[in-house]
């Protein structure tokens, strides 16, 4: 029995909720439908959307509502879902109060126009027409910041909004660490052969969708509550358990991109489409950890798909949709060239273990930039610097360099480790799986996915944002994130890839 | 030099703008993009912007508002663009403000799901496994109804939501006069032998997109600010004048559906494209009147698409694009065909001639449903009794009858006038149009469509909601709607078409 308070509460959450999932479908929309010209009104509905949300989750009245539930909880267990909804509500809304409706609005429209400006100054390789938008996102950044004072680091405050719990501190530690086990296989490994033209034959982009259908068939996607579009950079939306939005892009003389990428982003959907169902329209509905989330994207990716057993099953599909471009593969060569271990300078056509240097770069550099320590006009020098000191690569352009990804644009600073812990905790969790599903292997080799999608449901997606992370992580795993087991799970791999002992 | 009230109220009525473009997104989304299983949790989140956007627009805060606007309108014109704003407002804020919210959120949510309930009894041609929501619909809009009580006839105030200012009597006026004069018209020519063998070859769809494309192309659409999709239910829908969405289905051996179809959706289109910019976020920016807007439509759709000069355009379009199925077509024939009078059943395909029989028998049965005078159950009866009379067809089952329409599974009542008042206020435009480009048909014949556009856009699409109908018919045709315009336009036409003397 829920007393009457958090029954209104509820009611009051639920309509933020549909809030909050309108406007992701007003930015769905923008990135795979909207016509070009729809951009700047978009803005403004997105905008007034996020006014209107921000308005009510920071309300006197919500907090009233909030203190009232919080007084019908008495004797409920301290895991009861109404304690978790209640604690979360509250969390949430202590954080909205604190920063002021107008910050919050100013923010989604600079998100909106530094997006548009740095697609152009990206498409013309022109880092000096990005510096202002950039300046103006991270001095957001810096004001949202000043919003808080319970932190032992600013960055914790960024932090905390895709991370919850999560400290500056430890991602340190756990980053100093990542480098310090990645840079040395990576000079070991970097320069080995391996035969990579597997990957850059011309197939058609028929084919390839033919192939990512049936690939994602057998991770789960339904027509039904699902669906599967073409964006530039992609990425999963969902706006209830049952209407789930992958998108992907295709490169015909790389069929990795839009395969490995559809599979990172319906390891996503396969999360949001695995919260009970009950948890919709509730703040434990939505999952709040980007580490977490980065983790299910990931362990579909890499350790499922970039497996030796799923290369397996990966073959003959190739064969059959590549129209005679990859007849003969062998899952052999297949495993090894998506594998292989390439310093480069583009993060997301990064291979597995470099991947987490690029993350580390830009942690320390978001990091700079915040502190002041470093200038948005010093920023190119800065960052083809520690590409060539971590990843030994030189960075020819800016458009290729720190012009390459979408965050900074958008004011998302405090986003990125999430990628790199996300890995982190995919090992964790594969070991348990490995562990959990002794036939996992042949599973795989079959394309066999149920079973492992209904682990990491059953382990992980229904909780929703129940737990924090490192509950989370304690009842699945036993304990906090760790980068051994995605080491030993690297080194595991790149010696049977390299046919090196590693282990 | 605005005044700070009407700055302050333009800022409220721009983010129920955004509100209400929100939900249309949504809606947009609904019917073209969204996988079957998210309905549920889209009419939760449609009915919550509904309540949001209504609680806002029946605020006390909004009329305080408005008052003080109108305190700063002493001294400007009557047309002015600040009075007709501020105007406009108030208007629709004394209607909103009689309802509750409760009862426009619960016609938001049963509009979901009448839908739903339609959609499957008419693939069913089940009428009572229908009845139960057109019932509640119906319920819901005398509920509507009651909240109001400055009427002459109860249906003036649905009347009112689509057709402002429009009243029931003037409605049935016009429509006895429509009646009469197409019933014997209907009866001269309904026998007579045309070859309709042209709209029924198998045109393949893919050549079909290609012919919509162009033909859109001709009237204007721009890939920069417009899209055309798929759906079930072809409708126009846009978010700002730089988003035009447009839907249409495509028949293989019945290409005008999709062509007559598009064309239709693009006249809406092209007067939401055409209101100035600076309407925008404006309570003017909205089309409120359906009749003018379906003016537009069916303008385009029938005065231009289906005239002797504009078949002449089509037909080598026709024939290249059909991939040998059109092959010999002589637009005289396609002239024909398009224009032939054959009573039939279903309205969406009905001919321009029987088109308004149609409208007269749903207005007729929908005001004895309101009124009490006719049950639900009596319904299917009476609608094919009153095919019978009216067009002389016999309606084999409900599924080509009573449930062959949307709109009263949504608690769209009052709506169906403004189709035929839409052909009548069309062919009074087009008259004035005629006369004021003196070569149109050439320019038709020629696929010119630019100076129509553009004069369609000086004359009616840029003023948005700015002048009520009585006052734009006014400028452009210096009178009301009439009915004489639109039944000289059918007799000429109809003239050549069966080569007898009508006009």
């Amino acid at each position: 029995m829920t007393g009457p308070a958090i029954e209104q509460l509820r009611m009051q959450l639920a309509e933020l909720w549909d809030l909050r999932r309108a406007c992701a479908v007003l930015q769905w929309d923008q990135s795979t439908m909207m016509p070009p010209l729809g951009a700047s009104q978009r803005a403004e509905q997105i905008a007034t959307l996020e006014r209107i949300a921000h308005e009510r989750s920071s309300s006197d009245r919500l907090g009233e509502l909030i203190g009232a539930a919080e007084g019908e909880l008495d004797g409920l267990p301290s895991d009861a879902m109404e304690v978790r909804l209640v604690a979360e509500a509250r969390r949430l809304h202590e954080k909205d109060r604190r920063v002021p409706v107008e910050l919050a609005v100013a923010r989604s429209r600079e998100a909106s126009r530094g997006y548009a400006v740095w697609v152009k100054a990206r498409a013309a390789g022109d880092f000096s027409a990005f510096a202002g938008a950039l300046e103006r996102n991270f001095r957001l950044v810096r004001d949202y910041i000043a919003c808080f004072d319970d932190y032992e680091d600013p960055y914790d405050v960024v932090l905390d909004d895709f991370a919850p719990g999560m400290r500056t501190a430890q991602v340190s530690r756990l980053f100093a660490e990542l480098r310090s086990a990645l840079r040395p296989l990576i000079a070991e490994l970097g320069d080995r052969a391996i035969d990579m033209s597997p990957l850059h034959v011309e197939f058609p982009v028929s084919g390839q969708r033919r192939l990512v259908d049936r690939v994602l068939g057998w991770m789960g996607f339904d027509p039904a509550a699902w669906r599967l579009d073409d964006t530039v950079h992609p990425f999963e939306s969902s706006f209830s358990v049952t209407d789930v939005r992958l998108t992907t892009r295709y490169e015909l003389s790389h069929f990795p991109t839009a395969l490995y990428g559809a599979m990172h982003e319906c390891g996503h959907g396969l999360y949001e489409a695995g919260v009970a169902p009950d948890l919709q329209r509730t703040p434990l509905g939505t999952i709040r950890s980007s580490a977490v989330h980065e983790s299910q994207s990931r362990l579909w990716e890499n350790m499922v798909g970039r497996s030796r057993a799923f290369c397996g099953a990966l073959t003959p599909a190739l064969i059959e949709h590549s129209q005679g471009r990859l007849d003969g593969l062998r899952p052999d060569a297949l495993f090894r060239a998506v594998n292989a271990v390439r310093p480069s300078t583009i993060r997301i056509e990064a291979d597995e273990t470099t991947y987490g240097l690029h993350i580390v770069i830009r942690f320390e550099l978001e990091r700079r930039l915040l502190a002041g320590d470093l200038s948005v006009a010093e920023l190119p020098e800065a960052w083809n610097s520690l590409m060539l000191e971590y990843l030994g690569v030189r960075v020819a352009s800016d458009a290729e360099g720190v012009l390459q990804d979408v965050h900074w644009s958008e004011g998302l600073v405090g986003y990125f480790p999430t990628y790199a812990i996300g890995n982190l905790i995919a090992a964790q969790l594969w070991e348990r799986a490995q562990a959990d599903i002794p036939d996992l292997d042949a599973q795989l080799a079959d394309h066999r996915l149920g079973p492992l999608r209904e682990w990491l449901r059953e382990q992980v997606h229904r909780h929703g944002s129940r737990y924090s992370d490192p509950q989370l992580l304690d009842r699945v795993v036993g304990g906090p994130v760790e980068v051994g087991p995605f080491i030993n799970h690297l080194r595991r791999k790149l010696g049977e890839v390299y046919e090196l002992d590693l282990a």
